[in-house]
Protein backbone atom coordinates (compact mmCIF):
# COMPACT_ATOMS: atom_id res chain seq x y z
CA UNK A 1 0.00 0.00 0.00
CA UNK A 2 1.63 3.12 -0.82
CA UNK A 3 0.93 6.39 1.15
CA UNK A 4 -1.58 9.06 -0.32
CA UNK A 5 1.13 11.85 1.04
CA UNK A 6 4.12 10.67 -0.47
CA UNK A 7 2.18 10.58 -3.87
CA UNK A 8 0.87 13.70 -3.51
CA UNK A 9 4.48 14.98 -3.17
CA UNK A 10 5.75 12.81 -6.17
CA UNK A 11 2.55 15.04 -7.79
CA UNK A 12 3.87 18.07 -6.52
CA UNK A 13 6.71 17.61 -7.78
CA UNK A 14 5.91 16.59 -11.40
CA UNK A 15 3.47 19.74 -11.21
CA UNK A 16 6.55 21.97 -10.23
CA UNK A 17 8.77 20.71 -12.86
CA UNK A 18 5.72 20.99 -16.05
CA UNK A 19 5.87 22.96 -18.98
CA UNK A 20 2.98 24.50 -17.54
CA UNK A 21 4.20 25.97 -14.45
CA UNK A 22 7.12 26.73 -15.55
CA UNK A 23 5.78 28.88 -18.47
CA UNK A 24 3.20 30.40 -15.75
CA UNK A 25 6.59 31.44 -13.03
CA UNK A 26 8.63 32.61 -15.72
CA UNK A 27 5.13 34.95 -17.10
CA UNK A 28 4.49 36.24 -12.86
CA UNK A 29 7.78 37.07 -12.59
CA UNK A 30 7.82 39.33 -16.19
CA UNK A 31 4.38 41.12 -14.85
CA UNK A 32 6.07 41.26 -11.07
CA UNK A 33 9.05 43.25 -12.82
CA UNK A 34 6.98 45.27 -14.68
CA UNK A 35 5.77 47.77 -11.89
CA UNK A 36 3.18 49.47 -14.28
CA UNK A 37 1.83 46.20 -16.02
CA UNK A 38 1.63 44.81 -12.36
CA UNK A 39 -0.71 47.26 -11.60
CA UNK A 40 -2.42 47.06 -13.78
CA UNK A 41 -2.70 43.43 -13.43
CA UNK A 42 -3.51 44.08 -10.10
CA UNK A 43 -6.34 46.69 -10.75
CA UNK A 44 -8.03 44.14 -13.12
CA UNK A 45 -8.13 41.30 -10.73
CA UNK A 46 -9.42 43.42 -7.80
CA UNK A 47 -12.67 44.61 -10.62
CA UNK A 48 -12.94 41.01 -11.82
CA UNK A 49 -13.09 39.36 -8.40
CA UNK A 50 -15.87 42.46 -7.22
CA UNK A 51 -17.88 41.33 -9.72
CA UNK A 52 -17.93 37.51 -9.41
CA UNK A 53 -18.35 38.45 -5.91
CA UNK A 54 -21.69 40.16 -6.48
CA UNK A 55 -23.16 37.36 -9.01
CA UNK A 56 -22.30 34.97 -6.22
CA UNK A 57 -24.57 37.09 -3.54
CA UNK A 58 -27.23 37.93 -6.61
CA UNK A 59 -26.50 41.39 -6.53
CA UNK A 60 -26.86 43.76 -10.03
CA UNK A 61 -24.23 44.71 -11.55
CA UNK A 62 -24.55 48.39 -12.59
CA UNK A 63 -23.39 49.84 -16.24
CA UNK A 64 -21.31 52.23 -14.55
CA UNK A 65 -19.05 48.33 -13.07
CA UNK A 66 -19.42 46.59 -16.30
CA UNK A 67 -17.62 49.32 -18.06
CA UNK A 68 -14.86 49.71 -16.19
CA UNK A 69 -14.52 46.05 -16.03
CA UNK A 70 -14.82 46.74 -20.15
CA UNK A 71 -12.03 49.26 -19.91
CA UNK A 72 -9.98 47.62 -17.82
CA UNK A 73 -9.51 44.64 -19.79
CA UNK A 74 -9.07 46.73 -22.89
CA UNK A 75 -5.88 48.44 -21.20
CA UNK A 76 -4.20 45.28 -19.69
CA UNK A 77 -5.44 43.97 -23.34
CA UNK A 78 -2.57 46.45 -24.72
CA UNK A 79 0.22 44.67 -22.34
CA UNK A 80 1.78 41.64 -24.21
CA UNK A 81 2.70 40.65 -20.31
CA UNK A 82 -0.35 40.12 -18.79
CA UNK A 83 -1.89 38.67 -21.96
CA UNK A 84 1.00 35.76 -21.71
CA UNK A 85 0.40 35.78 -17.63
CA UNK A 86 -3.43 34.68 -18.24
CA UNK A 87 -2.71 32.53 -21.12
CA UNK A 88 -0.30 30.62 -18.87
CA UNK A 89 -2.84 30.92 -15.92
CA UNK A 90 -5.76 29.61 -18.10
CA UNK A 91 -3.46 26.64 -19.14
CA UNK A 92 -2.36 26.19 -15.38
CA UNK A 93 -5.58 26.19 -14.29
CA UNK A 94 -6.58 23.29 -16.91
CA UNK A 95 -3.92 20.99 -16.09
CA UNK A 96 -5.28 21.22 -12.40
CA UNK A 97 -8.45 20.61 -12.86
CA UNK A 98 -7.79 17.62 -15.04
CA UNK A 99 -5.40 16.47 -12.20
CA UNK A 100 -8.18 17.08 -9.93
CA UNK A 101 -10.53 14.68 -12.15
CA UNK A 102 -8.51 11.95 -11.87
CA UNK A 103 -7.75 12.00 -8.29
CA UNK A 104 -11.32 12.37 -7.11
CA UNK A 105 -12.12 9.25 -9.54
CA UNK A 106 -12.85 6.86 -6.25
CA UNK A 107 -14.66 9.39 -4.74
CA UNK A 108 -16.81 10.22 -7.81
CA UNK A 109 -17.31 6.60 -7.59
CA UNK A 110 -18.86 6.57 -4.86
CA UNK A 111 -21.06 9.75 -5.06
CA UNK A 112 -21.46 10.94 -8.27
CA UNK A 113 -20.35 14.04 -9.60
CA UNK A 114 -21.84 15.57 -6.44
CA UNK A 115 -18.88 15.27 -4.02
CA UNK A 116 -18.06 18.91 -2.99
CA UNK B 1 10.89 15.05 -15.96
CA UNK B 2 7.82 13.01 -14.52
CA UNK B 3 4.34 13.68 -15.74
CA UNK B 4 2.01 14.94 -13.99
CA UNK B 5 -0.51 13.08 -15.04
CA UNK B 6 1.33 9.78 -14.34
CA UNK B 7 2.04 11.08 -10.97
CA UNK B 8 -1.93 11.89 -10.41
CA UNK B 9 -2.98 8.61 -11.41
CA UNK B 10 -0.76 7.01 -8.77
CA UNK B 11 -2.22 9.54 -6.23
CA UNK B 12 -5.34 8.05 -7.26
CA UNK B 13 -4.64 4.96 -6.51
CA UNK B 14 -3.09 5.51 -3.31
CA UNK B 15 -5.99 7.23 -2.32
CA UNK B 16 -7.87 4.18 -3.90
CA UNK B 17 -6.49 1.90 -1.37
CA UNK B 18 -6.11 4.12 1.53
CA UNK B 19 -7.55 3.44 5.07
CA UNK B 20 -9.88 6.65 4.72
CA UNK B 21 -11.51 5.77 1.44
CA UNK B 22 -11.90 1.81 2.62
CA UNK B 23 -14.00 2.97 5.48
CA UNK B 24 -15.80 5.40 3.71
CA UNK B 25 -16.45 2.87 0.66
CA UNK B 26 -17.79 0.77 3.64
CA UNK B 27 -20.18 2.53 5.62
CA UNK B 28 -21.66 4.48 2.65
CA UNK B 29 -22.23 0.50 0.94
CA UNK B 30 -23.84 0.11 4.66
CA UNK B 31 -26.28 2.80 4.74
CA UNK B 32 -27.15 2.08 1.30
CA UNK B 33 -28.05 -1.40 2.01
CA UNK B 34 -30.46 0.04 4.81
CA UNK B 35 -33.50 1.30 2.71
CA UNK B 36 -34.64 3.57 6.01
CA UNK B 37 -31.22 4.65 6.34
CA UNK B 38 -30.61 5.41 3.02
CA UNK B 39 -33.90 7.96 3.15
CA UNK B 40 -32.99 9.51 6.24
CA UNK B 41 -29.61 10.02 5.20
CA UNK B 42 -30.39 11.60 1.49
CA UNK B 43 -33.33 13.44 3.48
CA UNK B 44 -30.83 15.08 5.44
CA UNK B 45 -28.26 15.87 2.88
CA UNK B 46 -30.73 18.13 0.67
CA UNK B 47 -32.33 20.02 4.39
CA UNK B 48 -28.39 20.87 4.44
CA UNK B 49 -27.70 21.90 0.97
CA UNK B 50 -30.59 23.82 0.85
CA UNK B 51 -29.55 25.39 3.69
CA UNK B 52 -25.87 26.33 2.54
CA UNK B 53 -27.77 27.23 -0.68
CA UNK B 54 -29.47 30.38 0.98
CA UNK B 55 -26.90 30.94 3.29
CA UNK B 56 -24.50 31.34 0.02
CA UNK B 57 -26.98 33.60 -1.68
CA UNK B 58 -27.66 35.61 1.65
CA UNK B 59 -31.08 34.81 2.02
CA UNK B 60 -32.21 34.69 5.89
CA UNK B 61 -32.88 31.06 7.13
CA UNK B 62 -36.42 30.86 8.51
CA UNK B 63 -37.10 29.35 12.29
CA UNK B 64 -38.97 26.47 10.75
CA UNK B 65 -36.19 25.86 8.62
CA UNK B 66 -33.81 25.42 11.45
CA UNK B 67 -35.85 23.61 13.30
CA UNK B 68 -36.29 20.87 10.41
CA UNK B 69 -32.41 21.05 10.11
CA UNK B 70 -32.15 19.73 13.92
CA UNK B 71 -34.96 17.35 13.82
CA UNK B 72 -33.61 15.84 10.88
CA UNK B 73 -30.05 15.77 12.75
CA UNK B 74 -31.51 14.47 15.43
CA UNK B 75 -32.96 11.51 13.83
CA UNK B 76 -30.32 10.44 11.73
CA UNK B 77 -28.36 11.09 15.23
CA UNK B 78 -30.43 7.82 16.39
CA UNK B 79 -28.95 5.53 12.65
CA UNK B 80 -25.11 4.54 13.92
CA UNK B 81 -24.97 3.04 10.39
CA UNK B 82 -24.90 7.54 9.58
CA UNK B 83 -23.00 8.10 12.10
CA UNK B 84 -20.51 6.45 10.69
CA UNK B 85 -20.50 7.00 7.46
CA UNK B 86 -20.50 11.07 8.38
CA UNK B 87 -17.55 10.17 10.38
CA UNK B 88 -15.73 8.49 7.99
CA UNK B 89 -16.80 11.43 5.23
CA UNK B 90 -15.21 14.05 7.44
CA UNK B 91 -11.73 11.74 7.78
CA UNK B 92 -11.47 11.42 3.81
CA UNK B 93 -12.53 15.03 3.94
CA UNK B 94 -9.61 15.96 6.15
CA UNK B 95 -7.37 13.57 3.91
CA UNK B 96 -8.41 15.36 0.65
CA UNK B 97 -7.67 18.74 1.89
CA UNK B 98 -4.31 18.29 3.35
CA UNK B 99 -3.07 16.38 -0.27
CA UNK B 100 -4.50 19.34 -1.92
CA UNK B 101 -2.35 21.57 0.59
CA UNK B 102 0.47 19.87 -0.85
CA UNK B 103 -0.28 19.63 -4.09
CA UNK B 104 -1.24 23.29 -4.60
CA UNK B 105 2.03 24.58 -3.15
CA UNK B 106 3.34 25.63 -6.33
CA UNK B 107 0.57 27.89 -7.40
CA UNK B 108 0.70 29.11 -3.74
CA UNK B 109 4.23 30.13 -3.61
CA UNK B 110 3.28 32.10 -6.65
CA UNK B 111 0.23 33.60 -5.43
CA UNK B 112 0.16 33.12 -1.86
CA UNK B 113 -3.29 31.65 -0.47
CA UNK B 114 -4.95 33.83 -2.86
CA UNK B 115 -5.11 31.29 -5.61
CA UNK B 116 -8.71 30.30 -6.55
Amino acid sequence: MTNSYDQANELEKAIRESAEYRTLRKAYEAVNADPQAKQMFENFRRIQLNLQKKQMMGEPITDEEGKKAEQSLQIIGSYPAIAALMAAEQRMSLLITDLNRIITKPLEELYGTGWV
